[in-house]
């Protein structure tokens, strides 16, 4: 029997169209899988990064049950494609109580509440059950309460504890913090502070009778510990595709990167090796990262292979962008190589904001892998 | 009989949102296309910042009868929606011939070369007769002729004149370093710089007994001469809505910047007098803003009106933001007043991406607009 031709999913492409390679992204949810099991805390991967119920089955095969999402509409649309136990980790949002509500009532619902206010006018709201975790501040500072702040802390925990529909459920954190580390040795000493902090506000919550899990969540320290110790629950997303943010922090190596956006040259600059590709703002995002030398760049490129692609030089990135457009800067290989007409793959600085953006995956065998249409 | 109460659109609102004032917009509108007719241009709008078959028509009463778009699919969007003449400013991608050929055989196409080779393809693979600009670069360097390389223009017009099915109409350019004037007088230098390289162009294949018309298109210099001389046509976009980076720039006036992005507050932290709100990079895109003493923003913030908002001062702006968090860095006056639960607008950095992001708008009287639905 032939075997299949994998080159052929590049002839069917005709505009920028993001590539997924499941092999990769298995392997990715495989190796977090497992080292969850073996530090024996609860996997609750966050689903924004994919948004596909498709892909959410490859979790579940590696025995995932639980999950995180980061808006009531996306809780929605994994409760409908069977998920039933869905933490929604950004601050509750008081203007959709009749659909958290409603919500409550089909899945075990976990919701973040960092206010006695938020708290009280949640409580009221509801009808139904939902858990409540405390979002902690651990360092970061984008939200939460400050991990210092035990009285503030406490008397959340008490209102939540005390109100009806509300049960008290831990203690939440994002070690946002961890995408400025660089490698193994600063992210394990981001992972202890994260932990020996949370484990604090845990002791203290402990002394006026309140029990909490504590439930942490990003990719680089996700990625760059052994072990999950002094945590009951972990929640990393972006390790499903990984992206050249994380090859740059030091999580994954460019080879663990799962997506590519492919994109059509347009146009080719001899005088400043540039070529143009149909593939811009709209499909990649503006997020940017500095190289050392605080030169900004929107992806690194790759070029079809034989099965997936193959991984260029880092001096070939894409340069700048306008809505539609792409520059890349190409290195004089790439650039006597590329030809108007072919295409140039493009891996994302933040895999999150590209999916979202292309709204469907086509797979390394032609098959096409839809995601949630959340407007 | 009772006026409407249009506070109450705020009501209804339970997530990030795109508002949009349609007096505005047609003021917007109707300025251009004024300017347009008195110079004595054809007004040909981009229609990539709104990408709405509504909003077209709010061109139509206009007198406008010629569009600009960025993509084939937007294209066949408008071409659906009874415009006839459509023009896209993006280098022809030769990985969609046979829907351009379908476009060609509906509608005026035309289209935007800059190679000999590219030509030659083109040519060979349609069936139905497109119109030709090609695009010239008088110094943004993103993509097209340099417009002083007067032998590879004349070679690929001299190949566009002969070969069958594409007919020469005109030389293209898009002053995209208009983005970085600052003001009426450096808008004016710029215009006439690029007015002056385009005639000089043109004359030049005058030589050669090829006649061009010249297209020019950016909302800065648009919006900043009094007059369009010495072009044929004009094709800004982003006008319809501005932005902050256009009032930074001093192409409009913070009033009139048209749609402003709803977003929920969902925490406080007195200490920073930061507000978090329900709206991110997934909401707003991660275009940033940097002002006179380099720090960057993602946006400005408004307060919901009787008619409306009404706009802060600059201090309070979205500082940062992550996949769908917003942090608002507010004065004492904001911070004070915002409550967990209530609305705050942002005016966003680049109405295309952010309308790109958000797929609909809502009117100030509670309609709503739908938008292309491409992907």
């Amino acid at each position: 029997m032939e075997p299949h031709h994998p080159m052929n999913i590049y002839d069917q492409i005709t505009k920028p169209t993001l590539l997924l390679d499941e092999t990769i992204a298995r392997r990715n949810i495989a190796r977090m899988a497992a080292k969850a099991r073996q530090s024996g805390v609860r996997f609750r991967p966050h689903f924004k990064t994919h948004q596909s119920a498709e892909i959410g089955h490859w979790f579940r095969e590696e025995g995932v049950t639980a999950v995180t999402v980061s808006s009531v509409d996306m809780a929605a649309y994994f409760a409908q494609h069977g998920w039933d136990d869905i933490l929604i980790a950004f601050p509750a949002n008081l203007r959709q109580l009749s659909d958290l509500d409603q919500l409550a009532a089909q899945v075990r619902l976990h919701l973040l509440l960092e206010s006695v206010e938020a708290a009280e006018r949640l409580s009221a709201g509801l009808r139904h059950e939902v858990a409540i975790w405390l979002k902690i501040d651990v360092g970061y500072h984008r939200t939460g309460l400050d991990w210092q702040n035990m009285a503030d802390i406490t008397a959340v925990a008490q209102t939540v504890h005390a109100l009806p529909r509300l049960r008290l459920a831990g203690l939440l954190t994002h070690a946002g913090y961890g995408y400025t580390v660089g490698g193994a040795a600063e992210a394990n000493a981001v992972y202890e502070q994260m932990v020996t902090r949370m484990n604090a506000v845990r002791d203290g919550l402990r002394v006026v009778g309140l029990e909490t899990a504590v439930s942490i969540g990003d990719t680089p320290t996700g990625s760059l510990v052994d072990r999950f110790d002094g945590v009951d629950e972990i929640r990393p997303g972006n390790f499903v595709f990984y992206d050249t943010m994380q090859v740059s922090i030091g999580a994954c190596q460019p080879e663990d990167v799962a997506v590519a956006c492919a994109c059509p040259i347009v146009a080719k600059h001899a005088d400043r090796r540039q070529i143009v590709v149909y593939g811009g703002a709209i499909h990649l995002s503006k997020e940017r990262l500095a190289d050392a030398d605080g030169q900004v760049n929107y992806g690194r490129i790759a070029l079809p292979a034989a099965h997936g692609w193959r991984i260029l030089p880092p001096q070939n990135v894409v340069k700048t962008m306008s809505q539609e457009h792409g520059i890349i800067q190409a290195d004089e290989t790439l650039f006597q190589q590329a030809q108007i007409g072919d295409l140039l793959l493009v891996l994302p600085v933040h895999s999150c904001l590209t999916a979202n953006l292309l709204k469907r995956y086509l797979t390394l065998d032609g098959r096409w892998i839809e995601m949630a249409d959340i407007h």
